[in-house]
């Protein structure tokens, strides 16, 4: 059961990568996120997904920017040209792209550490839209972004489904638990049927406005 | 190797249905098709998903014809209330939905010699937007529809991924194949990377405009 404080949050999810269009990969991180999102409360109403190419990113996100109050990325945060997410999402949303020396600090600190040899282009990691606020990623080098404007949230996540699970667990859900002030309760119940349960829920005095609630078998 | 004889043809794919925007299963639709598609030459530009709703579907559909040459669709052709992915794109395209007593014939033929019980709503199976074609589905009720309109076409398919696979193979790409003039040809190699086959291939003296290639480990 799920009190998010009487917000109605649309949710769109757009995954990056050639890999996804080309049906080399499965979108995995979409389902993930959109059952974590219902969890949640949070409606996913949309999944986007396209290749890295910068007209078609600008396309996409000024759409989602129109049509949905929260987007969460996945993919295109790599070092390597064509790995455009940030570029693109900070030209959509009028903001500075900037290098951050605490960020750049702490990628260099990671190649170090692991004797790896880095490149100017790692240095594109350390890139942040002017507002913003990283999310630190323990399992990789491209750390995440949260990008807050009016009241759209903008979330940025790598690519690999490791790195976006982590990433979404501890640092996502407590920010979006907190933002839209979502009190969540979970009963597991054994021995009734999804249909009855939620015939069952229909019963009860919930505030129609504030309360939703989602059932899993 | 590939030759579509001079079109470049963008494609989207929709999923639909509630089941994917929850992160109930994934959307390995997506995938078989944009592999299938790209080993016909044809790109897909776009996957999109959203749910079983009138008004989705009609701002999804407006924004695909418009951006796609090619789009596709899987689900959302049952015969319940809610699979509205033909209402809509016929709505869409402003053609008249129409009972097709061959088709009504045909699902109540299967009916009998299923000895299941079939009811009014199954009719819904029959109805085609007018000028489309039916597409076959031999292990399903749900046929598929073909519409070609102007220089678009639209292909519906319902969602069960062995259904689909079936119809796309034996019925959308033989039909692709004729209507964009595709001639393919897969050359099947040991010991060489997939870098080292794409060096090569650019040496070689293709038509850039006309042959596209693709490579597959």
């Amino acid at each position: 059961m799920i009190n998010n404080g009487g917000n109605r949050v649309i949710a769109e999810i757009i995954a990056i990568g050639s890999e996804l269009i080309t049906g080399s990969t499965t979108n995995t991180n979409a389902q993930y996120l959109s059952r974590k999102l219902l969890e949640l409360g949070i409606e996913v109403k949309y999944h986007t997904a396209i290749e890295d190419d910068f007209n078609l990113l600008m396309d996409v996100f000024n759409l989602a920017l129109n049509r949905a109050d929260l987007i969460i990325t996945t993919g295109g945060l790599g070092p390597t040209e064509d790995d455009l997410t940030k570029e693109a999402i900070s030209t959509a949303l009028g903001l500075e792209l900037k290098l951050d020396l605490n960020m750049k600090q702490h990628i260099q600190n990671i190649f170090c550490n692991t004797k790896r040899k880095m490149t100017e282009n790692n240095l594109k990691q350390a890139l942040k839209p002017a507002g913003a606020e990283f999310l630190e990623n323990s399992i990789g080098t491209a750390p995440g972004i949260f990008i807050q404007q009016d009241k759209k949230k903008i979330i940025l996540l790598p690519g690999p489904p490791r790195e976006v699970r982590l990433m979404f667990e501890n640092q996502v859900v407590p920010q979006l638990r907190s933002d839209y002030n979502i009190l969540t309760r979970s009963v597991n119940l054994v021995g009734i049927g999804e249909s009855q349960v939620e015939t069952r829920l229909m019963e009860l005095d919930l505030d129609p406005i504030n309360t939703r609630f989602a059932t899993f078998a």
